[in-house]
Order: C-alpha cells, then sequence, then structure tokens
C-alpha cells in the first residue's frame, strides 16, 4: 500500500487501530484492495466514541436501580383483545381504512441470518415444513396481498401497502435475488423496497477493532435499532413522503403467525393519536425470557429480560397477573411524524446496547484462535430504544396462540421456538379458523374429531397410547390455510360451513384440499 | 378341563363369554391353570352390566349440549396463590395444624406404567436426571418427612403423615421392592400402605371379552377412579379410621413438582370446610389439553379436554380471562367423612368412561393380529367424577411454575412434559428459592448472573449466538435442593443469604455443594 498517498495510515493512528494494518505485507493485492475498501468506509472517530459511550454505559449499576424506578404500563394506554372485544371491531375497521388510503407501510427487519436455525441463508426464506412448504417471507408477502384486497373490497378503491425491507451486508443479495425468483410472490416490485442497515466492528475491551482473520475485519449488523440510520441514508423517509406514507407496521421476519400491517393494531393506534405503539402478549411466567414494555422514570422502555430481577419479576398487581406482563414482540406501530422525528434529530442519542461476546480473532503471530470466554464487546442499538421519544405511546396487547409463535432454534435443540412449534402454531391457529366457521374434522372412520383432540390422532390411540401418526412429532389436525385466502380467518364460512373434512386440509386460491395422509 | 365340575364354563356361558375357552384344547397344563385362576377372579355378570352401562353413556349425544350446561367456578370456592395472597399465611399454618395432630394423609394414584415414557416399569420408579438423579418416589418421599419435621418443630410434637400408594396388577410388585430396597427412604415402614386397584378386561364392541392370546385375557387397570372400590375392598377406609385420618390428598405420581399434602391447600379445604377440592392451575390457551374443572347442570365435574367445544374454550369472562380456566390437574383433598360416603354408598353410581382403542388379539384361527383401527373399548372410572357428590366443594388456583410439571412423554418427542421439561422445571424452581432467600449465583468469569440468563449461558454466548453447554439441552443455571432440607422454599436463608455461588449448586441434609461442572 502507498501508505504516503492514502492518509488511511494516518486516520488509523489517529483513531489508535493501526493494528488493523499489522499483516498488510502478508496479504495478496486482492486482499489488500478490499482490506482497503472496509477501511476507507469506516469513520474511526466515530465508532471509538461508540465503544467509550457503551462501556461507560454498561459498567453504570444500573440495573439494581432499575427496579425501584419501574411502572407497569398504565390501563389508560393499553389496548387489549381479550379485555376491550367491543372496540375490536372499530379499530379493525379504522386500520383497514387507513390500509385504503395507501397511508400504511410494512417494515420488515430482516438483517439476520439463520444461524441459530442452522441454516446459512436469511431467515424469511426459511420453510417451516407447512403442507405448501412456503417460507416466511411469502406468507408474509400474501398477508399483504390480501390485506390489500379486503381494503379494496370495503372501500371501493384500489390501494397499496409499500413493504419495506431492511437487510444487512449479509442478507442483502441473497435476499433481493430470492424475491426476484420468485416475481416478488405477486406484488409489484415497485412496492417492495430494499434497503440495509450498517455494520459495526467487534471490539476487545482495551477498544481495539478485533481482526477475525489476517485481511478482514469482524463485522457484525449494527442491531435492529440499526434501523433509524439506515431509514435516513438511504432515502427510505422520502420515498416513504412521497408516497404519502402516515403510519408504519414495524416487525421482524421470525415470527410465522405475524399479522403484517394488522388493522386492528393500526386503528387503535391511530384511534389513540400515537406516534409510537408496541404490540405485546401476556407474560404469565415470572422468568420467562421476554423482555417487558414499562415506564421507566416516566419514560416507555423495554426492560430486557437479562435486566429484571426476580423479585421484580414475581411482582403481582391485585387482579393477580403479573405486574409487568407486557411482553415485548418486536412487533411496533409508528406515525410518519414521529419516525422522521427520530431519524433526523434523535438517533445520535441512541444508545448502543454491548454484548460481551467471544468472538475469533488472529494473534499477533497470525494464529487464528477462537476464546473460550468472552475477550470483546458487540455494539447494537435495539429498536425499542425510541419509545423514550414518544409523547402519546400506547400498549396493544394480543393472544400467544393467534400472533406469536417465534422461530429462533433447529428442531434437534430444546423443543422451544422451532421449526415444529412454528408449523404446529400456524396450523393449530387455521384449525381454529375452521372450527369457528362452522366446519368440522372427520377421522378415517368418519367420527368428528374433538376441537382438543386425544394425545395421538383424531380418535384413535395405540393400546400403548404411542402415536399413530408416520411422524410422531406432528399434530393430528393438519390444516393450512393461504392468507390469499383469508388474513385473520375472515370469510370461510362459506367455503366450510357445515361441511366435514379429512386432514390434510388445504385451503388456497385453487380451492378446497383434502390431502391423503402419505400423499403429503 | 374338567367342565362339567368348575362351573366355571357354566358362568361363562351364561354372560355370554363362553369364546374365551375357544383355544382350552391348544393351551397346555400349566396355561390352563392360569387362565382358570384368571376367569374364576373375575364376575362376568358384572362386568357385562359395566360393558351394557358404558355404551349407552358414550353414545348419547351429551357433548353437544354440554355447553349449554356449562357454569365456571364461582369466586366464593376459589382460593387463588395470585388473587388471595394475603390468606395464604393463614392456610398454611391451620394446614400445618392438622398434619401436626396426625389428621392428614397422602394418598398416591401410581398404577400406571411408563409405556409412553419408555420404560417398563412404575413411573415413580423413574429419574428424570437431576444432579442428585433421585426418583420421583424418592422426592415425594422426602417431601412427606420435611412437613413431618416442619409440623413437628411449630407443634413441638410428633406426628405422621401416613402414605397410602395405589398400585395396579402391573406395579405392585416392582413398587414395593423398590421401596423395601430403599429402607422406604427414611420413612418407617409401617406408615406407607400399599394397595391395589382392578383390573377390567377389554372388550370388542359386541361386549365379548378380548383375549390378547390364546390362554390370556387383555386387562387393563380400571382408571384412576377405581381407587375407591379399591379403598373399601382392601381395608383402607378401617386403616384410616384406625389412625384418626380426617383428610386425604390425593395425587398423581408423575408430577416433579407435586406438593405432597400441601398445607396451603389443606389449610384452605379444611378452613372453609369442604368435603372436596380440586387443585387447578389457570389454563390461559383455548386449546390446551387439560380437562376443566366447572359445574354442569349445578354439580361439579371435570370436563375433559376433548368433550369441549372450540367455542366454549375460547370464552373469556369480562377481566379477560378464559370463562372456563381451571385446570384439572389431579391432585385433590378429601374429607374423610366425604371419601367414605363414596366408597360405601356413591362408588357403584360412578359411571365408566369408555375409551376406544386398538387392541392387539387372538382371531379365531389362532392368529395374532394387531389392528390398525380401533376393534374395542377400554373402561375406566375416573377419580374426579365424584365430585357431583361433594356439599361443600372448593376450588385451589396455584402457579404452574412452582407446583405442576407432569412427566408423560420420552424425550425423543415432541419436547413437551419430558424428563427434561420435568428437571427443568425442579431447578428452575429451587434457583428461585435460592434469589428469593437472598443468594446469587455467579459464572467461571465470577460475574453475576441476571435472574433470567441470556440464551446460552450465564452471561457469555459465543459469537454465532449457540450454547456453550456441554450438554446443548440443559439450564445454565443448575441447582438442586433436598426436600430434606426445604419443602416449599422456606428455611434457606441462614444457609445461602448475601452469598455466591457457581452452579452446579445442591443443597442436601450433608450441606451445601457446588459441583464442578464436567464433574457432574
Amino acid at each position: 500500500m502507498d501508505r504516503s498517498t492514502s492518509g488511511l495510515s494516518q486516520r488509523l493512528a489517529e483513531a489508535g487501530q493501526s493494528h488493523l494494518l499489522h499483516f498488510w505485507d502478508e496479504l495478496n493485492p486482492e486482499a489488500q484492495a478490499e482490506l482497503t475498501l472496509d477501511l476507507q468506509g469506516m469513520d474511526f472517530q466515530e465508532i471509538n466514541g461508540f465503544f467509550k459511550n457503551a462501556m461507560e454505559m454498561s459498567s453504570s449499576n444500573k440495573d439494581e436501580k432499575m427496579d425501584a424506578r419501574m411502572e407497569p404500563v398504565p390501563r389508560e394506554v393499553l389496548g387489549s383483545v381479550t379485555r376491550d372485544r367491543e372496540c375490536l371491531k372499530d379499530w379493525e375497521l379504522g386500520g383497514l381504512q387507513c390500509i385504503s388510503q395507501s397511508k400504511v407501510a410494512a417494515l420488515l427487519l430482516a438483517g439476520g441470518q439463520g444461524t441459530r436455525l442452522g441454516v446459512s441463508y436469511p431467515k424469511g426464506m426459511y420453510d417451516v415444513g407447512l403442507p405448501s412448504h412456503k417460507t416466511l417471507f411469502q406468507i408474509q408477502a400474501e398477508r399483504i396481498l390480501k390485506l390489500q384486497e379486503l381494503a379494496e373490497q370495503k372501500h371501493k378503491t384500489k390501494c397499496c401497502i409499500p413493504w419495506y425491507i431492511m437487510t444487512s451486508g449479509r442478507t442483502m443479495e441473497s435476499t433481493m435475488e430470492f424475491f426476484s425468483r420468485h416475481s416478488y410472490f405477486g406484488l409489484d416490485k415497485k412496492n417492495v423496497i430494499f434497503f440495509q442497515q450498517g455494520m459495526l466492528p467487534a471490539m476487545d475491551y482495551q477498544g481495539k477493532i478485533i481482526l477475525e482473520n489476517k485481511g478482514k475485519l469482524s463485522m457484525a449488523p449494527d442491531g435492529n435499532g440499526g434501523l433509524y440510520r439506515a431509514l435516513g441514508n438511504q432515502g427510505i423517509m422520502e420515498d416513504m413522503e412521497q408516497r404519502g406514507i402516515q403510519f408504519i407496521h414495524v416487525y421482524c421476519v421470525d415470527n410465522i403467525l405475524v399479522k403484517v400491517a394488522d388493522p386492528s393494531f393500526i386503528g387503535f393506534c391511530v384511534g389513540k393519536k400515537a406516534d409510537c405503539g408496541a404490540k405485546v402478549v401476556e407474560k404469565t411466567n415470572p422468568t420467562e425470557a421476554v423482555g417487558v414494555v414499562c415506564k421507566v422514570d416516566g419514560f416507555y422502555q423495554v426492560v430486557e429480560y437479562s435486566e429484571i430481577t426476580l423479585a421484580t419479576a414475581e411482582k403481582r398487581s391485585s387482579d393477580g397477573r403479573l405486574m409487568f406482563n407486557a411482553g415485548n414482540v418486536a412487533n411496533h406501530f409508528f406515525s410518519f411524524s414521529f419516525l422522521k422525528d427520530i431519524v433526523q434529530k434523535h438517533e445520535p442519542q441512541l444508545q448502543h446496547h454491548v454484548a460481551q461476546k467471544k468472538i475469533p480473532y488472529v494473534d499477533s503471530h497470525g494464529q487464528l484462535i477462537k476464546p473460550d470466554k468472552p475477550n470483546g464487546i458487540k455494539m447494537e442499538k435495539f429498536v425499542f430504544d425510541i419509545f423514550q421519544f414518544a409523547k402519546t405511546f400506547v400498549v396493544y396487547e394480543v393472544l400467544r396462540e393467534d400472533e406469536f409463535s417465534p422461530l429462533k432454534n433447529a428442531d434437534s435443540q430444546d423443543g422451544k421456538d422451532t421449526p415444529t412449534t412454528a408449523r404446529h402454531a400456524l396450523m393449530s391457529l387455521h384449525h381454529r379458523w375452521v372450527l369457528n366457521a362452522g366446519g368440522h374434522f372427520i377421522d378415517e372412520n368418519g367420527t368428528r374429531v374433538p376441537a382438543i383432540p386425544r394425545d395421538g390422532a383424531a380418535g384413535s390411540v395405540t393400546d400403548d397410547g404411542s402415536r399413530n401418526l408416520k411422524d410422531g412429532t406432528d399434530l393430528p389436525i393438519k390444516c393450512e390455510i393461504s392468507p390469499l385466502v383469508s388474513y385473520g380467518g375472515e370469510g370461510l364460512e362459506e367455503l366450510v360451513k357445515g361441511q366435514e373434512f379429512h386432514p390434510t386440509l388445504m385451503i388456497d386460491e385453487k380451492g378446497v384440499h383434502q390431502l391423503v395422509k402419505n400423499g403429503i
């Protein structure tokens, strides 16, 4: 490298990061060029500043004093599908009206890879093994299509729900290629807008950026809170403004049940004139690993499960429910004006959270080391850290069985939040849709299957109590309804009422299909 | 067989069960003798009567009309650990007093084998893999010992909680041998009383008893409701009366968290002058496979999950909870006088429930057939069917995380109610006991572990987010406290307050032990 002309080594020296060129002479020209490109795109002073702030924040003993400052979500800002049933219809109508006016956008956080799932491709491309074998991306795309259709039917006007998809450096290319290959699942490609969050380097405890090999920095996406910076530096806010977007539904990719641009949620938030809203599920087990939405020093925030003491987690209100029971599920509503305010004004105020990690690195001799205890940090911003800036914040409580089944782990692990649990959750929901629309399921003997079947199958159990299904881990009632047919269970009476079905039942835009068990 | 002298063939003919001797001439003398013995012990007229009644009951279309007749448990008969917190201490003291007066007995339903678990021995002998490797029997025995000790300490008088253990023909011998081999886990053997429930034959749809091979009837235990007949015909009621037992806690073997002779439950029931009480957990998911305690036509009963329609399962009260949310967990309180009434008067009125089964049988050619669809029924009485006879019935609602973690399935299945979930439930509970008593856990770096640790371990996560535990399916905080040290979390301050522990932490009667990870 021509060090006198690039200025790069000067910048590195000023920032105390010169070690990044330690192996320069050992790199071939191609690797040298790549490293130069990586380094040129980075603002080291800024990164050093992040590090300094992040370390100061994480070392302060805020956890112990946190509990005394926490207050639960007041009833006035809460909307609940179980406790405000009389309002649900109005909220839904209100939200659908906003959708019909093309004021609503969906924004998908899809920067993560499926590493814990055991795959190297973006999570949205995962097939959990439904009868249709649809990926998460396709399911979400079809929910958008159906919702547009429902709004159009009701309001007799064509409308559009633009879909903003945030990827990261690791997922952008494969995601865009996947969508292109599948023709955007029927959506108009100009209404599917991809953008990319930033990356930050991993750093050791002395603030030195870590090299993961001789010519490569150890980089990671900057957290789902990197959303706000990305919205600003890739023209997304301008795009929204052009389209007249007033309300944005932000959600993450790995919830198979997610109601994309949920009209009820939107209608509730808009009715409350909220600038910011969080969808939650009720936390019933004190030690559930879910963050809770609450007030701290009068401002709304999410307290992470690793930050809460047991005493606080176990506190109960007079009605017997957990006091801090608003389980955060990374599902938010923002008004456009609020989001603009964040992007243009508050984003730099968002603190980086520090995660202590075991980061593979090259030591000074060039040896690749995989540490067995944490040797550095990753810095991330969190999407919910903007709650504190909201003037009108609301919370919308929904049912897990209807709206939340995350996909986190591979099937070989402890059976929690896996492809199996996700698949079961969706089929169980659709099974209930059919029953509630007046349909029935029967077994191979023609006997009606109970709504909650006995373990093992539709009515018949082997003598030793074992399951008689080909795949012992699957549900007795397999049922899948395409989002193109129904968004949330509506509109099924004409298809199923008074009828009896053999599982597996699939309903899609081509019709009603009952699949023979072995033929799946 | 000398048919003219035995009278057996006459009885069989009168009962229409002569086919049971179809293969008589093919049996060797030993097999003939065994078959004779089996047949002589059976009252075929009675069994035919059971069949006739059972088939009539199960064919009536009661399910559809059931929903209209169901009412939820009224608040007045409910005691709740979350909603009646101010009463808990008094209930506990009241129950402990009864225990101190030797008025309380525990009664364990242990007739089942661990078939679904994948073992051929009684479930109580199962080792879920705790650090101590204690079996369910041992854990329950030690809870009884500790409770006796707590009552003695409080009331300065020796007392006894007799332990009645109901086995079935399949489990009696191995269970008694197991207890003997382990010296009754420290209990006085005269206070551990075994008795045996009856068996009933499987029958085909025409009411013919099924032969499982040429010389053997297909038999099964007569359901946990066979308890009442067994109490009567094996002198158990007399034994209780002799001992001055006034209150009986009936529970089933496969709940690792079961609070045997729970003083709070007993104190609550006695305080309400209840003759019958059911311990429940709150059902929050409409399609959870748990029966619900409710009123039907003004009488208390359990409606099984396979009997409830979806519409009823999904109904909610004004407070947002499920209307039918009293999840039955086979954990009951009976006054002695009520139990005596049942045994002496009402037992014959209890209906047999019919389970349609695929029952292996020999056909008329002597071929062993394993049917692929149900070919017959098993008849069982259910322990909760006596609720209807109670004059004063109460319901006691407790927390799952503290009291209910059933063991039903082997670990290879869908991750629900397995040895792993049972083990985790107990260790998680004991972890919380330590924290609530003022103890702390630290990781290998000496850093305090959060009450709800981040996925993967006590504070440190590998770069790709995977767990860094040797056994990826186990908990970060392994903690086990012997029941001999604490029955329900009490008495731990002096052992743990202000101290820091490395998991695995074991506290037993010998002291406090911290085990090196690899040394477990």
